[in-house]
């Protein structure tokens, strides 16, 4: 059986800049998905509550596209069906999604499942039911997603990053000015949205995302 | 390996009244399950677009349980990975949800998949994308769900009815007034959730089950 080499494994492969595609915030799934590759940015997020699967399968495979030519991972908000029929590398589920627990088994070992949390306590149970990476948050305040609750702040999230040996996902407000502050804190990724797709057209939106990627990758 | 006698598997079972639980029509899933089976019916299915997953997953395994109980079938609305989850029979798919090419890849060739049908093309198209049953409708006006579209009528369904080799569910304002119609149209299943919802408490609703029973099972 020949051996992966660690960088490839999809694990590893947990860290860095990780955009998440929300068609709403403007931009469409496909030109944030180039922006964000083109930018450097490690991992990207499908999300997507709005459109009807029949029309988000061919989005979705095209993102998936785009990815694997990046040698970035593919991950899908919430859908485990969609993932599953997609072959993307794994989800991230919320609070109203499936528990992590019933979506491993259905993904089985390989598949990557992000959990949300905003407490240690959250942090802990993710990590036992076998989620792979916690996206913790709202880190700042936020306009993009208005259920998020209030901001937890950088001690929460060293917090949380000290809680488990996941790696942690920051999210919720994260921007220029504070993306390096993430990362002190110990966020092994960190997530925007807004920040690249209030930046305008997809030209201008790669340069947010090279801008980001400076600042946060080691 | 041991053989299966016909009427255990889950395909030759996709006949007689067919149970849709809609919490939001009033009942619960548990108390319209229980009057479902006790009543006579053959298939339940646990349809709820608004409860969270998480709440959602104990309920199902609890319909589960009580559909494995009578011989029936248990089949989950829209979410394959919910399906997955509990293990429930199969997943019903409406135009909205995962196309049913997917769902098959997702679920095996054992699941049953239904796919709703409102015209013989859309039958055809589910036949050939590897359905196992059509929910075809609405045959007569319904209050259940306000996008059904409108009544389609007793010829459309014989029409979809012979335009396959797949058995057959009516679905939309099926009542005890006209479930009789619906089997002399050649519908193998016959849907109902308002006319048992709107019967009152359990015991009442078991025997609005017993009565459309007598009139559909052959």
């Amino acid at each position: 059986m020949p051996q992966l080499l660690p960088q490839f494994l999809p694990r590893a492969r947990l860290r860095g800049l990780y955009v998440i595609t929300d068609a709403c915030s403007g931009g469409g799934h496909l030109a944030i998905s180039r922006a964000a590759l083109n930018g450097g940015a490690r991992i990207v997020q499908l999300r997507d509550k709005g459109t009807s699967l029949p029309q988000l399968v061919p989005i979705a495979r095209e993102v998936h596209r785009l990815t694997r030519a990046a040698n970035a991972l593919f991950i899908i908000n919430d859908r485990a069906d969609l993932a599953l029929a997609v072959g993307a590398d794994g989800v991230h589920l919320g609070p109203d999604d499936l528990p992590v627990a019933e979506a491993r088994r259905i993904l089985g070992p390989h598949k990557i499942i992000g959990a949300s949390c905003g407490t240690v306590d959250e942090a802990l149970a993710a990590y036992q039911a076998g989620a792979d990476y916690i996206g913790c948050g709202a880190i700042f305040g936020t306009q993009t997603k208005l259920d998020a609750g209030d901001a937890i702040g950088l001690e929460a999230l060293a917090a949380i990053v000290n809680a488990t040996l996941l790696p942690v996902a920051a999210i919720g407000g994260v921007s220029l000015a504070n993306i390096a502050a993430t990362r002190e804190a110990g966020a092994r990724m960190a997530c925007v949205i807004s920040a690249i797709t209030g930046a305008g057209d997809e030209a201008a939106m790669t340069g947010a995302v090279r801008n980001l990627v400076a600042r946060f990758d080691r």
